[in-house]
């Protein structure tokens, strides 16, 4: 049996990595086989591209070198990482995924949808996950909540005001064009109703067993 | 006036970067202002990625991984200096571009001729060199020095006799399919006369003034 893949997307400090580890440790209670990864990175290649991206000067890339070497992290982790999980029936859930290239470099940065698709199509054959949860968050919100944790990588975070509001803009896009696949969340929500929303709607659009929607309301 | 691109092609060990240096040599002294640049690498972020490509194990990257790096690469390079110095009117004369990510990933990988062409259309708008010199050396001959000069960056010249054969022909088909923009040379010959051959094609194809013509025959 072929396992789901599960991604978390959304600006800087809309509280992902708190909703994955909370999401794998629910679903692992389901009795699911459960990978939890992240983008840039996942894989060891992966993790070396990431070095290069998310720290030092706004310059270092323009919008398409950033593209071209987060799809190749992508490319890495997916072949190493997440096709063996999926294949052997595992649940992956990962921390960004393509969505995040097309938010940051499609619209935020302007190369736009159709190149990014066509690279995502050349790299990855166009590879999609069941299911994208869409952590929603007013820019100035989350970019203190980012500022907050501190750390190294905060090359994006630098990036101004206006490349965030359109980053946000770009996700609640990709939400309305792909309504299927995609859920928005309130991000500005208390971290338990929020892991709540997502339990509901891992059950409702993925049918997560029985088991995981009996716990939902015990 | 816009400037002239010429580069450099050919696999391991087939003396391209002494060319280069007699080819910029030769130019300036016709008086042209050339720049002399290498791939991958030639602008800041391009070498941190060059530092990835060409060294550790061979299974750090995939054919594709391999590809969509170099491009990134590449596109720090044409945008942080081949252009700008091409629209100064320079000349410009690169050790390897694009036909290396064609002949590398897309023949000897496998990955095929359209993948890489979409990548480079994608990536930086399908540039290319006005001429193009292809240093063709029997594989033997040309693993044999690029063992002899030593170095890390060796992850390419350890896959392999048959990688190496695809490399060579791939190298041969790409100058048969541009026969305007390519030319072969025999790379087994002394360096003097390869030299003599690449300024008489210099002259030839992209008219490098009749003082460089000149002093071909002194």
């Amino acid at each position: 049996m072929s396992g789901r893949f599960i991604t978390l997307e959304g600006g800087e400090g809309a509280g992902k990595s708190t909703q994955i580890v909370r999401l794998k440790a629910w679903l692992e209670q389901t009795g699911k086989s459960v990978v939890a990864t992240r983008e840039p990175g996942g894989a060891p290649g992966a993790e070396a591209i990431r070095d290069l991206i998310v720290s030092g000067d706004i310059e270092r890339w323009d919008a398409m070198a950033e593209a071209l070497l987060m799809t190749a992290a992508r490319r890495m982790h997916v072949e190493q990482r997440i096709r063996p999980a999926l294949a052997q029936g595992d649940w992956v859930v990962c921390d960004r995924f393509s969505d995040s290239t097309l938010a940051y470099q499609g619209y935020a940065h302007g190369l736009g949808r159709e190149t990014i698709e066509r690279l995502q199509q050349l790299a990855i054959d166009g590879l999609k996950p069941d299911l994208t949860l869409i952590l929603d968050v007013p820019v100035a919100v989350g970019l203190a909540r980012a500022a907050g944790r501190g750390g190294k990588e905060d090359r994006f975070e630098r990036m101004g005001i206006d490349f965030h509001e359109r980053l946000r803009q770009g996700f609640l896009e990709i939400a309305r064009r792909e309504p299927q696949r995609c859920a928005v969340l309130d991000a500005t929500a208390d971290p338990d109703s929020i892991a709540d929303g997502i339990r509901r709607i891992v059950v409702e659009r993925l049918g997560a067993e029985r088991l995981g929607a009996e716990r939902l309301e015990p």
